[in-house]
């Protein structure tokens, strides 16, 4: 097995990634916030397996320009095609239609998890990432996509983001249905059409409104310029359709700007409920410093059926290459009417947010929000003698120290004296126990404070203050061990107050 | 879509589940104890993707017989294989291998997380379930094995198991392999054999000494008489050779019982790595009843190399069925010495053990050990007008709530008075609050204290207990609505610890 002319090759696929300690710590401190959030709005926690019949999880994921349409998917052996879930969505919407009778309605829930897309990755673009959802299904009421919008600016608050360094913003895709039913691309045979506009919209961020133009109009080359990159098609809309889309999805576009607009009945069924949910997030006491109409948003995906809305990250955070951006978003939602419905044969409204994890858990280290300093580096017990009685010994003391709760370890390598103190400082270790022969001889035992040892050699040229440190190294009877480690932590932990 | 003809039907894959919050808490308590313990010993978190690279996973389960032997696979778009991972080790493997020279040696970590296994799925019996594993990479000192053991020892504990009712059995893979070596089994060309053997072993307790002597003979049927059921084909060995494996695995074998075995390098070499074992767990404090040494754990994964555990509940617990059982396994591990060296082409000694999450938390919800009765519902706020203006004072109180720290929420259907009680009865809710007209008239609101009522309504023949019992409703001033909630519910804590 360890012949080198036969080794296996270790190596993870393209989009996918280890996390670090530091990474899991911190993605585990900010989704116990999240949670306490959303079990504070009464939502309960619920989740299903990560493998669905590719039919139930339907095809709703923008971009599908790949062979198999941005998903994992594999024959089972009855020959009935599986998946990977792409959101949590989805197969939250079997879930609820598979036990629809026995659920409380509206049923409120929450999970969190990974999810899976089959497509080109990137910078910052994974196969494999994870999503936290909160949902409201059973209800048509926009009190409920409302308070969907009030719990993502707590959940931004309770994350220790400022007011005024997030907003939430809330559309209605009813307002862009109704635009483009006015424009005439009303009706079934339009519908690859709409979902063209749908995806330029999304792209204003990006491309700017020229570009946004063009995908609405002729289409666009990637590049920018004639022949550069791949062309994507257009949604072969005119001059004044474009420019009545473009109206309408303007920032602080308001109604009433386009009379042949206005008058749809559609356009104004979103505008109303817009005015509603404003009403309820300012009753509650939420300012639009907070929760914000806005009618660029539309989001990507294509299930969403009326109000949606988005969480963005106002503050100016250095990103991942230290670039100082606005981080922009890190989550959204909004009402699927139709993902339910399409199971139970009769309408099922539902809404729901998703917090794009790791993106969140990335701005907020950026802005120091995600301090996980309390955890402590195991104490080491090196290992001087290596015969079975000593090695009992040792191991005897570290389960001491662990009996009375302190993390520690016994060295299991094999290494020699200073290889195992670079072990113990490369652990970030506070404190390291040595008992060689002679100690052994006088039932004593030396305890090495390395916090400490690090700060005095670093602080060496100081005399004064070298005399008035604690020491770095003290000698104690065995049986002393474990307060004596007691008192070192408590110092070290006084001192890192400080 | 609300057409009944063409509707999907909501149904999950057959060996896969859905959780529910009951369960999901009760995982994620006993999951916050087993990872105080592993952090208590030094274990750092580390986690690596669902997906991997097919060859790098290797081939390591048991019953391999369907033709995508147990794993689920599919082609990249560069025609690689990936499969999902079917434990947490090879993906551990693979990470040490890449990143090697970064992490301190020996590297401790852990990690949870879903493993998936395309077998055919039965009681119990999952495609998805979750494993907890900590593993110690870089050293082969079984100082390392006998901690693993240890470790597990106190998780058991930790979860509230009494001593008596766990034991961590300890076995080595060498002691086997020498026997199979003493009667002729060794070499490369007799390791398919060496398998059956092993596989046949690991099935002891299932089939009986008489049952797993034809597996290691002849073959047997699974029916357990001929042609009933399918046959197993068999290891092939004659009665003496059949008889000595019997004998070396045998509960409470000992060293010498069997001389042409007990002169086997590799079988000194076994025995005398558990007397190491033994040695290091009795010099730390861990007796007998808690790390017991058993000849007959073998573990069915192909990849041990050496010492081999298993965590068993002696407990007896109902099962599923609701009978009276012994518990058996809920995890175990072992040393994989070939796992990351197949990688590297170097010597990579490592050993860990991985805990099967749902098994234990059926365990110990059996055991009655998961308590999970703090987690109180919400507080409804119930909707009697439904304007708009109404919704928003509504919506303002449950604001106040929260911010006060009440888990509470809007009822956010469409249902009548006393519809809307019911839901707040099925959401098990402590209190409801009421405020129609004529409240709103009064600047008043109505407080029900859904669980005093409840107990009132049980208890309506006692007429002195009645007139003593806290009142089920009050109506209070607007203003008093939050305090008088906090009230209300320390008043049912209080009576709950009671």
């Amino acid at each position: 097995m360890a012949d080198k002319s036969e080794k296996t090759k270790a190596r993870l696929p393209r989009g996918f990634a280890d996390r670090s300690a530091e990474d899991i710590r911190a993605v585990e401190k900010m989704m116990a916030t999240i949670r306490a959030v959303y079990e504070l709005y009464g939502f309960e926690p619920v989740d299903q397996p990560m493998i669905e019949y590719t039919d139930a999880l339907g095809k709703f994921l923008p971009d599908q320009d790949r062979p198999n349409e941005g998903v994992f998917s594999f024959q089972d052996d009855d020959e009935q095609w599986l998946s990977l879930r792409y959101d949590l969505t989805a197969p939250t919407a079997r879930f609820v239609a598979e036990n629809y009778d026995r659920l409380p309605k509206p049923y409120r829930s929450y999970r969190s998890g990974w999810v899976f897309r089959n497509e080109k990755p990137g910078p910052g673009r994974f196969r494999q990432f994870m999503q936290f959802d909160a949902d409201t299904i059973g209800t048509p009421g926009v009190a409920a996509d409302a308070e969907m919008a009030m719990m993502m600016a707590d959940v931004m608050e309770a994350l220790g983001i400022k007011r005024g360094d997030y907003v939430i913003r809330v559309n209605n895709r009813k307002v862009l249905d109704g635009v483009l039913e006015a424009i005439g691309l009303g009706g079934e045979e339009n519908a690859g059409r709409r979902l063209t506009v749908l995806r330029a919209i999304d792209k204003l961020d990006k491309l700017g409104p020229e570009g946004v133009k063009l995908l609405l109009g002729p289409g666009r080359w990637d590049g920018g310029k004639e022949g550069e990159g791949d062309f994507a098609k257009g949604a072969g809309l005119n001059d004044a359709q474009a420019e009545a889309v473009l109206l309408a999805t303007a920032r602080n576009a308001q109604a009433g700007q386009d009379a042949s607009v206005s008058a749809n009945a559609v356009y104004q069924e979103g505008v109303g409920e817009l005015a509603t949910i404003e009403a309820l997030v300012r009753a509650a006491g939420y300012a639009e410093s907070r929760i914000a109409m806005d009618r660029s948003v539309v989001r990507g995906l294509e299930y969403y059926t009326g109000p949606v809305f988005e969480a963005e990250l106002l503050a100016e955070i250095p990103n991942d290459e230290g670039q100082i951006v606005r981080f922009g978003s890190v989550g959204g939602g909004g009402r699927y009417d139709g993902l339910v419905s399409r199971f139970r044969g009769e309408p099922v409204p539902a809404t729901g947010f998703s917090i794009g994890v790791s993106r969140l858990m990335t701005a907020l280290k950026n802005l120091g929000k995600l301090d996980i300093s309390d955890v402590i580096a195991p104490v080491v017990v090196l290992v001087m003698d290596k015969d079975t009685e000593s090695l009992g010994r040792y191991q005897k003391m570290v389960a001491d120290l662990r009996a009375a709760g302190i993390r520690s370890e016994l060295y299991l390598g094999g290494a020699g004296m200073k290889a195992q103190l670079k072990y113990a400082d490369r652990r970030g270790s506070p404190v390291a126990i040595i008992q060689g022969g002679d100690e052994r001889a006088k039932g004593e035992v030396q305890i090495k404070d390395l916090i400490e040892g690090a700060r005095l050699s670093a602080e060496i040229t100081d005399n004064a203050e070298w005399r008035a440190a604690r020491p770095a190294q003290v000698t104690v009877a065995e049986g002393e061990l474990v307060a004596e480690v007691t008192k070192i932590l408590a110092a070290q932990a006084e001192e890192r107050v400080k």
